[in-house]
Protein backbone atom coordinates (compact mmCIF):
# COMPACT_ATOMS: atom_id res chain seq x y z
CA UNK A 1 0.00 0.00 0.00
CA UNK A 2 1.28 3.31 -1.04
CA UNK A 3 -0.08 6.26 1.23
CA UNK A 4 -0.73 9.67 -0.48
CA UNK A 5 1.07 11.26 2.47
CA UNK A 6 3.54 10.31 4.80
CA UNK A 7 3.93 13.13 7.97
CA UNK A 8 7.09 11.99 10.41
CA UNK A 9 6.80 13.74 13.77
CA UNK A 10 3.60 13.97 16.01
CA UNK A 11 4.63 17.63 17.88
CA UNK A 12 2.19 20.48 16.51
CA UNK A 13 3.29 20.20 12.80
CA UNK A 14 2.50 16.87 12.31
CA UNK A 15 -0.18 16.80 13.74
CA UNK A 16 -1.75 19.97 12.44
CA UNK A 17 -0.46 18.52 9.07
CA UNK A 18 -2.38 15.29 9.11
CA UNK A 19 -5.60 16.89 10.56
CA UNK A 20 -5.59 19.13 6.86
CA UNK A 21 -4.51 16.23 4.69
CA UNK A 22 -7.45 14.67 6.43
CA UNK A 23 -9.69 17.20 5.59
CA UNK A 24 -8.76 16.89 2.07
CA UNK A 25 -9.53 13.49 2.07
CA UNK A 26 -6.11 11.79 1.42
CA UNK A 27 -4.53 8.72 2.55
CA UNK A 28 -2.28 9.39 5.35
CA UNK A 29 0.41 7.87 7.94
CA UNK A 30 1.04 9.41 10.80
CA UNK A 31 4.82 8.24 12.16
CA UNK A 32 5.22 8.98 15.06
CA UNK A 33 4.66 8.17 19.55
CA UNK A 34 0.89 7.97 20.87
CA UNK A 35 2.61 10.45 23.24
CA UNK A 36 2.66 12.58 20.89
CA UNK A 37 5.19 15.59 21.61
CA UNK A 38 7.57 15.26 24.82
CA UNK A 39 8.47 18.93 24.29
CA UNK A 40 5.21 20.03 24.50
CA UNK A 41 4.24 17.63 27.22
CA UNK A 42 7.22 18.84 29.45
CA UNK A 43 5.68 22.52 28.89
CA UNK A 44 5.21 24.24 32.10
CA UNK A 45 2.66 26.59 30.64
CA UNK A 46 2.41 28.22 27.07
CA UNK A 47 1.16 31.61 26.71
CA UNK A 48 0.60 32.48 23.21
CA UNK A 49 -1.01 29.78 21.20
CA UNK A 50 -3.81 31.54 20.19
CA UNK A 51 -7.36 30.01 21.15
CA UNK A 52 -5.80 28.02 24.34
CA UNK A 53 -4.84 31.04 26.99
CA UNK A 54 -3.11 29.75 29.97
CA UNK A 55 -2.66 26.24 28.71
CA UNK A 56 0.03 24.09 30.49
CA UNK A 57 1.65 21.45 28.44
CA UNK A 58 0.17 18.47 29.51
CA UNK A 59 -3.65 20.07 28.66
CA UNK A 60 -2.62 21.01 25.08
CA UNK A 61 -1.45 17.69 24.88
CA UNK A 62 -4.97 16.46 25.85
CA UNK A 63 -6.69 19.22 22.88
CA UNK A 64 -4.38 18.19 20.48
CA UNK A 65 -5.46 14.08 20.90
CA UNK A 66 -9.23 15.02 21.36
CA UNK A 67 -8.43 16.67 17.43
CA UNK A 68 -7.09 13.66 16.25
CA UNK A 69 -9.54 11.36 18.18
CA UNK A 70 -12.26 13.57 16.37
CA UNK A 71 -11.08 13.38 13.05
CA UNK A 72 -10.46 9.48 13.40
CA UNK A 73 -6.51 9.60 12.92
CA UNK A 74 -4.45 7.39 14.21
CA UNK A 75 -0.94 7.57 15.16
CA UNK A 76 2.08 4.60 13.79
CA UNK A 77 4.22 3.85 16.65
CA UNK A 78 6.97 3.49 14.30
CA UNK A 79 10.40 5.73 13.81
CA UNK A 80 11.79 6.80 10.33
CA UNK A 81 15.55 5.36 10.35
CA UNK A 82 15.91 6.80 6.21
CA UNK A 83 13.47 8.24 3.87
CA UNK A 84 14.87 7.31 0.62
CA UNK A 85 13.59 9.60 -2.71
CA UNK A 86 12.87 7.00 -4.87
CA UNK A 87 11.82 9.43 -7.97
CA UNK A 88 7.73 8.50 -8.25
CA UNK A 89 7.60 7.76 -5.15
CA UNK A 90 9.52 7.72 -1.56
CA UNK A 91 10.43 4.47 0.58
CA UNK A 92 10.29 5.60 4.16
CA UNK A 93 12.44 2.68 6.58
CA UNK A 94 11.38 2.67 9.36
CA UNK A 95 12.48 0.59 12.43
CA UNK A 96 9.44 -1.21 12.75
CA UNK A 97 8.41 -1.66 8.98
CA UNK A 98 8.89 -0.18 5.44
CA UNK A 99 6.72 2.11 3.90
CA UNK A 100 5.62 4.01 0.56
CA UNK A 101 4.53 7.18 0.26
CA UNK A 102 3.81 9.68 -2.94
CA UNK A 103 5.11 12.63 -0.48
CA UNK A 104 6.54 12.76 2.70
CA UNK A 105 6.46 15.98 5.08
CA UNK A 106 9.03 15.83 8.13
CA UNK A 107 7.65 17.24 10.89
CA UNK A 108 10.32 14.95 13.22
CA UNK A 109 11.35 18.27 15.34
CA UNK A 110 14.65 19.96 16.22
CA UNK A 111 17.92 17.49 16.49
CA UNK A 112 19.59 18.75 19.69
CA UNK A 113 21.97 16.39 19.80
CA UNK A 114 25.63 16.87 18.38
CA UNK A 115 27.34 14.04 15.96
CA UNK A 116 29.87 12.57 17.95
CA UNK A 117 33.68 13.13 16.12
CA UNK A 118 33.84 9.77 13.61
CA UNK A 119 30.04 9.71 13.38
CA UNK A 120 28.87 10.95 10.12
CA UNK A 121 31.93 9.30 8.38
CA UNK A 122 31.39 5.64 9.88
CA UNK A 123 27.69 5.82 9.18
CA UNK A 124 26.45 2.46 7.47
CA UNK A 125 30.33 1.35 8.15
CA UNK A 126 30.02 0.11 11.48
CA UNK A 127 27.83 3.01 12.88
CA UNK A 128 24.00 2.40 12.64
CA UNK A 129 20.83 4.22 14.03
CA UNK A 130 18.76 1.17 13.64
CA UNK A 131 18.92 -1.87 15.44
CA UNK A 132 16.23 -3.71 14.14
CA UNK A 133 17.36 -3.14 10.47
CA UNK A 134 20.83 -3.67 10.89
CA UNK A 135 20.82 -6.20 13.98
CA UNK A 136 21.20 -9.59 11.57
CA UNK A 137 24.60 -8.04 10.36
CA UNK A 138 25.84 -8.64 13.68
CA UNK A 139 25.08 -12.75 14.25
CA UNK A 140 28.34 -13.59 15.94
CA UNK A 141 29.63 -10.08 16.57
CA UNK A 142 30.19 -7.50 19.37
CA UNK A 143 27.60 -4.01 19.21
CA UNK A 144 27.68 -1.28 21.41
CA UNK A 145 24.49 0.59 21.82
CA UNK A 146 24.02 4.53 23.01
CA UNK A 147 20.87 4.76 24.16
CA UNK A 148 19.70 8.63 24.42
CA UNK A 149 15.93 7.60 26.13
CA UNK A 150 14.76 4.52 28.25
CA UNK A 151 12.47 3.43 24.72
CA UNK A 152 15.82 2.75 23.10
CA UNK A 153 16.36 -0.09 25.87
CA UNK A 154 13.92 -2.67 23.54
CA UNK A 155 16.35 -2.36 20.72
CA UNK A 156 19.11 -3.29 22.85
CA UNK A 157 16.87 -6.33 23.90
CA UNK A 158 16.45 -7.25 20.07
CA UNK A 159 20.34 -6.66 19.26
CA UNK A 160 21.44 -8.88 21.57
CA UNK A 161 19.07 -12.32 21.00
CA UNK A 162 21.22 -12.12 17.61
CA UNK A 163 24.99 -10.67 18.73
CA UNK A 164 27.28 -12.29 20.87
CA UNK A 165 28.07 -9.58 22.94
CA UNK A 166 26.16 -5.87 23.59
CA UNK A 167 27.02 -3.22 25.36
CA UNK A 168 24.79 -0.86 26.15
CA UNK A 169 25.48 3.08 27.39
CA UNK A 170 22.39 5.01 28.96
CA UNK A 171 22.49 8.78 28.16
CA UNK A 172 20.30 9.39 30.71
CA UNK A 173 19.40 9.48 34.12
CA UNK A 174 16.65 6.74 34.59
CA UNK A 175 17.00 3.40 35.45
CA UNK A 176 17.82 1.25 33.02
CA UNK A 177 16.24 -2.37 32.69
CA UNK A 178 17.69 -4.59 30.26
CA UNK A 179 18.23 -8.27 29.88
CA UNK A 180 20.80 -10.38 31.03
CA UNK A 181 22.67 -10.59 27.41
CA UNK A 182 23.19 -7.68 27.99
CA UNK A 183 25.91 -5.51 29.58
CA UNK A 184 25.29 -1.50 31.42
CA UNK A 185 27.92 0.51 31.51
CA UNK A 186 27.13 3.65 33.25
CA UNK A 187 28.41 7.23 34.31
CA UNK A 188 30.53 6.81 30.83
CA UNK A 189 30.40 9.08 28.46
CA UNK A 190 31.25 8.77 24.44
CA UNK A 191 33.90 11.21 23.07
CA UNK A 192 34.40 9.85 19.64
CA UNK A 193 34.35 6.69 17.06
CA UNK A 194 36.47 5.81 14.65
CA UNK A 195 37.80 2.41 13.06
CA UNK A 196 40.98 0.52 13.42
CA UNK A 197 41.17 -1.98 10.49
CA UNK A 198 37.85 -3.99 10.30
CA UNK A 199 36.95 -3.23 14.17
CA UNK A 200 35.45 -0.11 15.58
CA UNK A 201 36.86 2.14 18.79
CA UNK A 202 34.69 4.03 20.75
CA UNK A 203 36.81 6.38 22.65
CA UNK A 204 35.12 6.94 26.09
CA UNK A 205 35.98 9.60 28.87
CA UNK A 206 37.37 6.91 30.97
CA UNK A 207 39.36 4.56 28.76
CA UNK A 208 37.59 2.88 25.28
CA UNK A 209 35.74 -0.20 23.44
CA UNK A 210 36.74 -2.34 20.12
CA UNK A 211 33.73 -3.53 18.88
CA UNK A 212 32.15 -4.45 15.51
CA UNK A 213 29.71 -1.70 15.36
CA UNK A 214 28.22 1.20 17.34
CA UNK A 215 24.63 1.90 17.62
CA UNK A 216 23.45 4.93 18.08
CA UNK A 217 19.26 5.18 19.10
CA UNK A 218 18.00 9.01 19.48
CA UNK A 219 15.07 9.96 19.18
CA UNK A 220 15.53 12.11 16.04
CA UNK A 221 17.92 11.41 13.28
CA UNK A 222 19.78 14.71 11.75
CA UNK A 223 17.70 15.91 8.63
CA UNK A 224 20.58 15.31 6.60
CA UNK A 225 20.92 11.70 7.89
CA UNK A 226 17.33 11.36 7.82
CA UNK A 227 17.04 12.14 3.89
CA UNK A 228 19.81 11.39 1.69
CA UNK A 229 19.98 14.70 -0.52
CA UNK A 230 18.29 16.74 1.33
CA UNK A 231 19.20 20.23 1.30
CA UNK A 232 20.04 21.69 4.85
CA UNK A 233 21.95 24.86 6.30
CA UNK A 234 22.79 25.50 9.75
CA UNK A 235 21.08 22.73 10.85
CA UNK A 236 17.82 22.80 9.35
CA UNK A 237 15.79 21.89 6.52
CA UNK A 238 15.64 24.67 3.84
CA UNK A 239 11.80 25.42 2.83
CA UNK A 240 10.30 28.13 0.85
CA UNK A 241 7.42 29.94 2.23
CA UNK A 242 5.28 26.92 0.57
CA UNK A 243 7.52 24.36 3.13
CA UNK A 244 8.75 22.91 -0.25
CA UNK A 245 12.14 21.34 0.44
CA UNK A 246 14.82 20.83 -2.57
CA UNK A 247 13.37 17.07 -3.37
CA UNK A 248 9.79 17.14 -5.43
CA UNK A 249 7.36 16.10 -2.87
CA UNK A 250 9.35 16.52 0.04
CA UNK A 251 7.92 19.12 2.78
CA UNK A 252 9.19 20.33 6.21
CA UNK A 253 7.61 22.25 8.55
CA UNK A 254 7.96 23.23 12.37
CA UNK A 255 11.37 23.00 14.28
CA UNK A 256 13.44 21.30 11.85
CA UNK A 257 12.67 24.48 9.15
CA UNK A 258 14.48 26.37 11.75
CA UNK A 259 13.27 29.08 14.08
CA UNK A 260 11.25 30.80 15.87
CA UNK A 261 10.63 27.14 18.21
CA UNK A 262 7.13 28.21 18.66
CA UNK A 263 3.95 25.89 18.75
CA UNK A 264 1.57 28.12 16.64
CA UNK A 265 4.18 28.38 14.18
CA UNK A 266 5.03 25.26 14.17
CA UNK A 267 1.15 24.29 13.26
CA UNK A 268 0.78 26.99 10.80
CA UNK A 269 3.51 25.57 8.92
CA UNK A 270 2.09 22.22 8.58
CA UNK A 271 -0.79 23.49 7.54
CA UNK A 272 1.02 24.94 4.61
CA UNK A 273 3.15 21.61 4.19
CA UNK A 274 0.07 19.69 3.90
CA UNK A 275 -1.95 21.97 1.37
CA UNK A 276 1.45 21.89 -0.71
CA UNK A 277 1.72 18.58 -0.51
CA UNK A 278 -2.33 18.13 -2.05
CA UNK A 279 -0.95 20.69 -4.59
CA UNK A 280 1.60 18.16 -5.68
CA UNK A 281 -0.18 15.31 -5.51
CA UNK A 282 -3.10 16.98 -7.71
CA UNK A 283 -0.88 18.15 -10.28
CA UNK A 284 0.90 14.67 -10.47
CA UNK A 285 -2.49 13.17 -10.90
CA UNK A 286 -3.29 15.38 -14.09
CA UNK A 287 -0.27 14.61 -15.97
CA UNK A 288 -0.63 11.34 -15.91
CA UNK B 1 3.40 58.39 22.87
CA UNK B 2 5.19 56.11 20.10
CA UNK B 3 4.20 52.55 20.23
CA UNK B 4 7.02 49.54 20.13
CA UNK B 5 4.70 47.60 17.45
CA UNK B 6 1.72 48.44 15.96
CA UNK B 7 -0.29 45.74 14.72
CA UNK B 8 -3.28 46.59 11.95
CA UNK B 9 -6.01 43.47 11.64
CA UNK B 10 -7.87 41.69 14.39
CA UNK B 11 -8.23 38.26 12.43
CA UNK B 12 -6.19 35.48 13.84
CA UNK B 13 -2.44 36.73 12.51
CA UNK B 14 -2.78 40.14 14.11
CA UNK B 15 -4.59 38.53 17.26
CA UNK B 16 -1.44 36.30 17.66
CA UNK B 17 1.23 38.98 16.75
CA UNK B 18 -0.22 40.56 19.60
CA UNK B 19 0.00 37.77 22.29
CA UNK B 20 3.26 37.22 20.79
CA UNK B 21 4.46 40.49 21.52
CA UNK B 22 2.55 40.74 25.22
CA UNK B 23 4.36 37.78 25.93
CA UNK B 24 7.53 39.70 25.31
CA UNK B 25 6.68 42.70 27.30
CA UNK B 26 6.15 45.46 24.34
CA UNK B 27 4.20 48.08 24.49
CA UNK B 28 1.67 47.57 21.54
CA UNK B 29 -1.01 48.97 19.48
CA UNK B 30 -3.58 46.63 18.31
CA UNK B 31 -5.56 48.61 15.62
CA UNK B 32 -9.03 47.02 14.18
CA UNK B 33 -12.52 45.99 15.89
CA UNK B 34 -13.83 44.73 18.87
CA UNK B 35 -16.18 42.60 16.73
CA UNK B 36 -12.15 40.83 15.48
CA UNK B 37 -12.88 39.22 12.43
CA UNK B 38 -16.24 39.12 10.08
CA UNK B 39 -14.44 36.54 8.11
CA UNK B 40 -13.79 34.02 11.56
CA UNK B 41 -17.43 34.90 12.66
CA UNK B 42 -19.31 33.66 9.67
CA UNK B 43 -16.91 30.35 9.19
CA UNK B 44 -19.94 27.54 9.83
CA UNK B 45 -17.14 24.65 11.01
CA UNK B 46 -13.88 24.93 11.43
CA UNK B 47 -11.91 21.60 11.03
CA UNK B 48 -8.32 22.20 11.16
CA UNK B 49 -7.46 24.80 13.40
CA UNK B 50 -4.84 22.22 15.89
CA UNK B 51 -6.74 22.43 19.60
CA UNK B 52 -9.97 23.46 18.63
CA UNK B 53 -11.75 20.38 16.86
CA UNK B 54 -14.61 21.02 15.21
CA UNK B 55 -15.41 24.43 16.19
CA UNK B 56 -18.10 27.42 14.82
CA UNK B 57 -16.44 30.82 13.78
CA UNK B 58 -18.54 32.05 16.67
CA UNK B 59 -17.39 30.09 19.18
CA UNK B 60 -13.72 30.33 18.17
CA UNK B 61 -13.88 33.83 18.40
CA UNK B 62 -14.84 33.52 21.86
CA UNK B 63 -12.06 31.21 22.21
CA UNK B 64 -9.92 34.13 21.11
CA UNK B 65 -11.48 36.54 23.26
CA UNK B 66 -10.73 34.77 26.07
CA UNK B 67 -6.94 34.84 25.11
CA UNK B 68 -7.06 38.55 24.84
CA UNK B 69 -8.51 38.68 28.26
CA UNK B 70 -6.55 36.86 29.85
CA UNK B 71 -3.63 38.67 28.35
CA UNK B 72 -5.26 42.31 29.02
CA UNK B 73 -4.93 42.92 25.67
CA UNK B 74 -7.37 45.75 24.58
CA UNK B 75 -8.26 46.64 20.96
CA UNK B 76 -8.33 50.23 19.35
CA UNK B 77 -11.46 50.37 17.38
CA UNK B 78 -9.73 52.25 14.20
CA UNK B 79 -8.83 51.49 10.55
CA UNK B 80 -5.55 52.66 9.19
CA UNK B 81 -5.81 54.66 6.48
CA UNK B 82 -2.17 54.78 5.42
CA UNK B 83 1.28 53.94 7.16
CA UNK B 84 4.15 56.29 6.16
CA UNK B 85 7.35 55.03 7.10
CA UNK B 86 9.26 57.67 8.05
CA UNK B 87 12.68 56.00 8.63
CA UNK B 88 12.93 55.90 12.41
CA UNK B 89 9.50 55.35 13.00
CA UNK B 90 5.68 54.49 11.72
CA UNK B 91 3.26 57.12 11.31
CA UNK B 92 -0.21 55.84 11.06
CA UNK B 93 -3.22 57.41 9.67
CA UNK B 94 -6.27 56.41 10.66
CA UNK B 95 -9.83 57.78 10.41
CA UNK B 96 -9.97 58.12 14.31
CA UNK B 97 -6.19 59.23 15.06
CA UNK B 98 -3.02 59.31 14.15
CA UNK B 99 -0.16 56.75 15.73
CA UNK B 100 3.40 56.66 15.80
CA UNK B 101 5.21 53.00 16.39
CA UNK B 102 8.66 51.63 15.85
CA UNK B 103 7.69 48.37 14.09
CA UNK B 104 4.26 47.62 12.30
CA UNK B 105 2.86 44.25 11.54
CA UNK B 106 0.30 44.41 8.51
CA UNK B 107 -2.45 41.85 9.16
CA UNK B 108 -5.73 43.95 7.75
CA UNK B 109 -6.87 40.04 5.58
CA UNK B 110 -7.39 39.68 1.99
CA UNK B 111 -8.37 43.19 0.27
CA UNK B 112 -11.55 41.52 -2.17
CA UNK B 113 -12.43 44.55 -3.88
CA UNK B 114 -10.53 45.79 -7.06
CA UNK B 115 -10.08 49.30 -7.47
CA UNK B 116 -12.32 50.91 -9.78
CA UNK B 117 -11.24 51.98 -13.26
CA UNK B 118 -9.83 55.91 -12.23
CA UNK B 119 -9.79 55.16 -8.80
CA UNK B 120 -5.32 54.57 -8.38
CA UNK B 121 -4.73 57.28 -10.83
CA UNK B 122 -7.23 60.32 -8.86
CA UNK B 123 -6.19 58.63 -5.37
CA UNK B 124 -5.97 61.97 -3.30
CA UNK B 125 -6.91 64.19 -6.48
CA UNK B 126 -10.84 63.58 -6.08
CA UNK B 127 -10.39 60.09 -4.36
CA UNK B 128 -10.66 59.40 -0.66
CA UNK B 129 -10.63 56.44 1.37
CA UNK B 130 -11.19 57.98 4.70
CA UNK B 131 -14.30 60.92 5.07
CA UNK B 132 -12.77 61.54 8.51
CA UNK B 133 -9.26 62.69 7.31
CA UNK B 134 -10.19 64.76 4.35
CA UNK B 135 -13.84 66.33 5.45
CA UNK B 136 -12.04 69.45 5.76
CA UNK B 137 -11.40 69.83 2.45
CA UNK B 138 -14.98 69.81 0.86
CA UNK B 139 -15.97 72.54 3.11
CA UNK B 140 -19.31 73.94 0.85
CA UNK B 141 -18.67 71.28 -2.10
CA UNK B 142 -19.99 67.97 -3.22
CA UNK B 143 -18.87 64.72 -2.60
CA UNK B 144 -20.17 61.08 -3.49
CA UNK B 145 -19.66 58.35 -0.79
CA UNK B 146 -19.08 54.98 -1.78
CA UNK B 147 -19.97 52.48 1.52
CA UNK B 148 -18.67 48.69 1.50
CA UNK B 149 -20.57 48.24 4.99
CA UNK B 150 -23.03 49.67 7.49
CA UNK B 151 -19.95 50.32 9.67
CA UNK B 152 -18.88 53.75 6.76
CA UNK B 153 -22.57 55.34 7.36
CA UNK B 154 -21.37 57.56 10.26
CA UNK B 155 -18.39 58.54 8.04
CA UNK B 156 -20.50 60.00 5.42
CA UNK B 157 -22.67 61.77 8.22
CA UNK B 158 -20.18 63.64 9.56
CA UNK B 159 -18.88 64.64 5.99
CA UNK B 160 -21.84 65.64 5.36
CA UNK B 161 -21.66 67.81 8.34
CA UNK B 162 -18.71 69.46 6.80
CA UNK B 163 -19.68 69.41 3.16
CA UNK B 164 -22.84 71.08 0.99
CA UNK B 165 -24.12 68.03 -0.55
CA UNK B 166 -23.31 63.94 0.54
CA UNK B 167 -24.02 61.15 -2.23
CA UNK B 168 -24.13 57.87 -0.35
CA UNK B 169 -23.91 54.84 -2.26
CA UNK B 170 -24.43 51.71 -0.37
CA UNK B 171 -22.28 48.68 -1.74
CA UNK B 172 -24.37 46.17 0.58
CA UNK B 173 -28.00 44.73 0.68
CA UNK B 174 -29.07 45.88 4.83
CA UNK B 175 -30.87 49.02 5.37
CA UNK B 176 -29.18 51.97 5.46
CA UNK B 177 -29.89 54.27 8.24
CA UNK B 178 -28.77 58.31 7.62
CA UNK B 179 -29.09 61.38 8.42
CA UNK B 180 -31.39 63.85 6.59
CA UNK B 181 -28.56 66.17 4.99
CA UNK B 182 -27.20 62.21 2.84
CA UNK B 183 -29.10 61.76 -0.01
CA UNK B 184 -29.04 58.01 -0.37
CA UNK B 185 -28.69 56.58 -3.66
CA UNK B 186 -29.71 53.04 -3.70
CA UNK B 187 -29.38 49.89 -6.58
CA UNK B 188 -26.87 51.54 -8.63
CA UNK B 189 -23.06 50.22 -9.40
CA UNK B 190 -20.59 52.31 -9.62
CA UNK B 191 -18.33 51.64 -13.20
CA UNK B 192 -15.64 54.10 -13.06
CA UNK B 193 -14.13 57.63 -12.45
CA UNK B 194 -12.71 60.15 -14.05
CA UNK B 195 -11.19 63.93 -13.44
CA UNK B 196 -12.68 66.51 -15.74
CA UNK B 197 -11.56 69.69 -15.28
CA UNK B 198 -12.02 70.27 -11.80
CA UNK B 199 -14.44 67.86 -11.09
CA UNK B 200 -14.92 64.30 -10.75
CA UNK B 201 -16.97 62.52 -12.88
CA UNK B 202 -18.39 58.76 -11.42
CA UNK B 203 -19.72 57.01 -13.86
CA UNK B 204 -22.75 54.30 -13.05
CA UNK B 205 -24.51 51.51 -14.65
CA UNK B 206 -27.43 53.85 -15.13
CA UNK B 207 -26.07 57.42 -15.57
CA UNK B 208 -23.63 59.82 -13.96
CA UNK B 209 -22.77 62.34 -11.42
CA UNK B 210 -20.37 65.37 -11.08
CA UNK B 211 -19.35 66.09 -7.80
CA UNK B 212 -15.84 67.77 -6.24
CA UNK B 213 -14.91 64.17 -4.53
CA UNK B 214 -15.15 60.40 -4.34
CA UNK B 215 -14.99 58.55 -1.08
CA UNK B 216 -14.20 55.19 -1.27
CA UNK B 217 -14.94 53.30 2.23
CA UNK B 218 -13.98 50.08 2.37
CA UNK B 219 -13.34 47.09 4.96
CA UNK B 220 -9.41 47.27 3.83
CA UNK B 221 -7.59 48.98 1.54
CA UNK B 222 -5.18 47.14 -0.91
CA UNK B 223 -2.05 47.10 0.78
CA UNK B 224 -0.32 49.00 -2.30
CA UNK B 225 -2.39 52.20 -0.91
CA UNK B 226 -2.30 51.35 2.87
CA UNK B 227 1.78 51.25 3.26
CA UNK B 228 3.34 53.67 0.02
CA UNK B 229 6.36 51.42 -1.07
CA UNK B 230 5.32 48.67 0.15
CA UNK B 231 6.34 45.82 -2.12
CA UNK B 232 3.59 43.49 -3.86
CA UNK B 233 2.88 40.73 -6.40
CA UNK B 234 -0.32 39.14 -7.42
CA UNK B 235 -2.12 41.43 -4.98
CA UNK B 236 0.37 40.09 -2.02
CA UNK B 237 2.58 41.49 -0.04
CA UNK B 238 6.02 40.12 -0.43
CA UNK B 239 7.66 38.43 2.41
CA UNK B 240 10.06 36.25 3.58
CA UNK B 241 9.90 33.27 6.06
CA UNK B 242 10.40 35.92 9.22
CA UNK B 243 7.58 37.45 7.43
CA UNK B 244 9.85 40.70 6.70
CA UNK B 245 8.74 42.67 4.25
CA UNK B 246 11.01 45.27 1.79
CA UNK B 247 10.74 48.52 4.43
CA UNK B 248 13.11 47.85 7.47
CA UNK B 249 10.70 47.33 10.32
CA UNK B 250 7.34 46.56 8.97
CA UNK B 251 6.13 43.03 8.85
CA UNK B 252 3.06 41.12 7.31
CA UNK B 253 1.15 38.10 7.98
CA UNK B 254 -1.89 36.19 7.01
CA UNK B 255 -3.84 36.47 4.56
CA UNK B 256 -2.39 39.48 3.17
CA UNK B 257 0.39 37.60 2.70
CA UNK B 258 -0.74 35.15 0.40
CA UNK B 259 -2.50 32.00 0.08
CA UNK B 260 -3.16 29.26 1.91
CA UNK B 261 -5.99 31.67 3.25
CA UNK B 262 -6.17 29.46 6.92
CA UNK B 263 -6.69 30.44 10.22
CA UNK B 264 -3.82 28.25 12.07
CA UNK B 265 -1.33 29.48 8.87
CA UNK B 266 -2.49 33.79 9.45
CA UNK B 267 -1.71 32.62 13.66
CA UNK B 268 1.25 31.32 12.63
CA UNK B 269 2.34 34.27 10.43
CA UNK B 270 0.90 36.42 13.34
CA UNK B 271 3.53 34.79 15.83
CA UNK B 272 6.25 34.81 13.36
CA UNK B 273 6.06 38.41 12.26
CA UNK B 274 5.55 39.30 16.35
CA UNK B 275 9.13 37.93 17.30
CA UNK B 276 11.06 39.20 13.81
CA UNK B 277 9.64 42.94 15.46
CA UNK B 278 10.86 42.27 18.73
CA UNK B 279 14.68 40.85 17.03
CA UNK B 280 14.36 44.44 15.08
CA UNK B 281 13.72 46.42 18.03
CA UNK B 282 16.24 44.55 20.08
CA UNK B 283 19.05 45.22 16.98
CA UNK B 284 17.83 48.96 17.40
CA UNK B 285 18.57 49.65 20.72
CA UNK B 286 22.07 47.90 20.67
CA UNK B 287 22.85 50.51 17.65
CA UNK B 288 22.19 53.46 19.89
Amino acid sequence: MRYDIAIIGTGPAGLEAAITAKVRNKNILLLGTKALSAKVESAHVIQNYLGLPEISGVAMQQQFQKHLDAMNISITEDRANTVYAMGEYFAIQGHADMYEAETVILACGMSVAKAFPGEDENLGMGVSYCATCDASLYRGKSAVVIGYSQGEEKEADFLAEIADEVIYIPMYDEETSLGSRVKVMKNVTPIKMERVGSKMVLTLDNGSIETDGIFILRESVAPSQLVPGLEIEDNRVVVDRSMKTNLAGLYACGDITGAPYQYIKAAGEGNVAALSAVNFLADKKKKQ
